[in-house]
This record gives C-alpha cells, sequence and structure tokens, in this order.
C-alpha cells in the first residue's frame, strides 16, 4: 500500500526504474494533498465564534474533503494496479490464434480500467476544486492561500490524469468507450480550470 | 522530518488544524515528485542501446533531478520550520516600547526568512521544469507522459510556493527587499508556464 510509505520511500520508488507508481499515482498523491488543503482551512474555521454564519458549509466541506482524499489516496494503488494488469496482459504469449485473441482480450480489458480508473481521479479533483472554492469564499481568511493551492493542486492532478486517460485510451480501438470518456475529463478540466481561475484570482486580491 | 512521516501521515498533519505543515510545504512534496518524474524518464532511457545518442544527456538529466528532488524535499521541514519562526516572533511580548522593537525586528527578519523559501522553491521548480523539457524531448517515448506530469507538477507547486512569498512579502515594509524578490518570482513562474505549455503540447502529439 503505497500510502504507508514514507514520503522519501515513495519518491524513491516513483524515481527508480520500477514500472509502478508512475505518474498517474503521482496524480493521485497531489490530489489527496489538495483535499488535505481543503480540510485544513475547514479546520482552522470550524469552532471559531467570528466564522459562526460559516460554519455549517465549513463542516460540510471537511466532511467531503476528508471523504476526497481517502478515494484519490486509495486511487494511487488502485493507479499502479491497473497499470500492472495491463503490464500482464501484454506479457500473455501470442503463439496461436487462441493466444492472440485471449491476450487481445485481455489488454482491451486492461486498458479500460486503467483509462477509467485516472478518469475517477479527474473527477475527484473537480470535487476538490469545487470545495476549494468555497473554503477560499467562505473559510477563515487568514489561510485562504491554502485554499488557493489546494485549487493549484487539483488542477495539476486532474490534467495529469487526464494525460494518463489518453495514454490508456490511445490503445482501444472502440470509439463507443474513448469518444465520451474524454468528452467528459476534457469538459471536467475546462471547469476545474475556471474553478481554480477564480480561487486564485481571489486570493490574491484578499492578500494584496 | 516530514519526509520521513507516511504519506497517510503527512496528508493528516497538513489536514489538521495544526498550523504546519500548510501550503508551502505541499507545495515542495509536488515540486519534489515533479523532480522524482524526471529521474524516472531518466531511468528508463539510461542504459538502453536504442537510447545510446541520448545517453549523456540523460545521466545529467538524472543527476540533476535526484539533486533537485533532495532540495525539495528539504524544503518541506525548511518551509515549516521558517513558519514556525514567524508565528513564535508574533507571540513575542509587546508591552515596552523595547520588547516592541524587539517583536519588530524579529518578525520583520523571519518574515524575510519566510518569504525567501518558498521563493527558492519557485527556483527550484524551474529546474525541474527545464529537465522536465530535455527528458520529455530525449527521453524513451514510451513515459514520455510522465515528463509532462512532472512539468504540470513543477507548474503548480512554483504557483503554490509564489502565493506563500506573496502572503510573507504582503507583511515586510521594505520595497528594495520584496520588490525585486517578486519580480524575479513572476519571471520565473512565466518561464516555467511556457515549459509546462511545451512539453504537454509535444507529449499529447505524441500520444495521438
Amino acid at each position: 500500500m503505497y500510502p504507508e510509505l514514507t514520503i522519501e520511500a515513495f519518491l524513491d520508488k516513483l524515481a527508480s526504474s520500477a514500472p509502478d507508481p508512475g505518474g498517474g499515482a503521482a496524480a493521485a498523491l497531489v490530489g489527496a494533498a489538495g483535499a488535505a488543503l481543503v480540510s485544513m482551512v475547514a479546520n482552522l474555521t470550524v469552532g471559531r465564534e467570528k466564522f459562526a454564519s460559516a460554519q455549517a458549509e465549513m463542516e460540510r466541506t471537511r466532511a467531503q474533503a476528508d471523504g476526497l482524499r481517502a478515494a484519490l489516496l486509495a486511487a494511487i494503488d488502485r493507479d499502479a494496479e491497473a497499470f500492472r494488469r495491463v503490464m500482464a496482459a501484454y506479457k500473455m504469449p501470442r503463439e496461436t490464434d487462441e493466444h492472440k485473441t485471449a491476450r487481445r482480450r485481455a489488454t482491451q480489458e486492461a486498458l479500460r480500467a486503467a483509462s477509467r480508473i485516472p478518469a475517477e481521479v479527474v473527477a475527484l479533483c473537480e470535487d476538490v476544486a469545487m470545495w476549494s472554492r468555497v473554503a477560499a469564499e467562505q473559510g477563515n481568511p487568514q489561510v485562504i492561500s491554502d485554499a488557493a493551492v489546494a485549487a493549484l493542486l487539483a488542477d495539476a492532478a486532474a490534467q495529469s490524469a487526464a494525460l494518463n486517460v489518453r495514454i490508456n485510451l490511445a490503445g482501444i480501438s472502440d470509439p463507443a468507450f474513448t469518444g465520451p470518456l474524454w468528452a467528459d475529463v476534457q469538459t471536467r478540466l475546462d471547469r476545474i480550470r475556471t474553478q481554480r481561475d477564480g480561487v486564485v484570482r481571489m486570493t490574491y486580491e484578499r492578500i494584496g
């Protein structure tokens, strides 16, 4: 389980020539860090009298961000596992026609799974970006920059995950699957970018 | 030492209401993940006959990226430490004029250090972005998306660190210090964005 490695050990593995973890796992980690920062802003807002009017919304924000962090941490391992299955499928024998059919079926199935997981990471990051905006607007203004960092990390994580969606889709010969999935990813990336730009602009205006 | 925490424990601390780690430390972590991905691309290129012509450049890339990762990992702790010093300075007594002078001197000094560290993170991320481009251009094309993720993470980490530079500069009343430092950060952010866009575009063109 990668989240149980130390930061140093995880980055050593990331840097190594081992096939996993790779960019997909790094994307999920960065999204999880963004979600953690949303929780931090909420935690520094909830229970303080001067932010009493934001109380309920910040409790909701914290619960959502905690859940997103857990899902993104889990995606680190799920992405690595899906990648290992793709590699295993490509290594299947291809001597006979039967082999070839079985190998083709296994690679296509593995590639679908391997594209769905980073697509889920994009969707999770869209939620992180949305809650980072709520945190920036209603959270403790002393930590508004942490909400902005959350938005920046959600955006970079989503763009990184999208690259991993694209790579896997490139190996799938079924436009009925690849077309809608890629269109959905693009729509989400646009929305995340809009949130990011809004939160960063607001933050610079408030910092002065 | 934060890099010795597990990913899960570090993100728990990031999410908590504890004053550190915050967005500055998260920025350094994300930059370090970007550097690790540059090393990964280099490691999957060096020693392979079909990339023989890129050998020397990829060895240099790996050495540089390994060094950048170490510096960015160290910046996680340095950023948190600088933040603790700012907090400690603000808590100094201010009953007498002598107190006030000492407190003012200590806060200004602590804020300078706390703005220099994220500014260094921006500079380190500029180097990560530059090497990610070398990795995308000359590295093993099978992992070009990992070079692109490195560029995306370097950019987000630099933008996040820049927000932390800005916050600290906002408390420093010395334009001769704040002006040039902020101008330098802006110049670097522009260059990083250019690298990022170039690497991402190139990667999508190659993936197809």
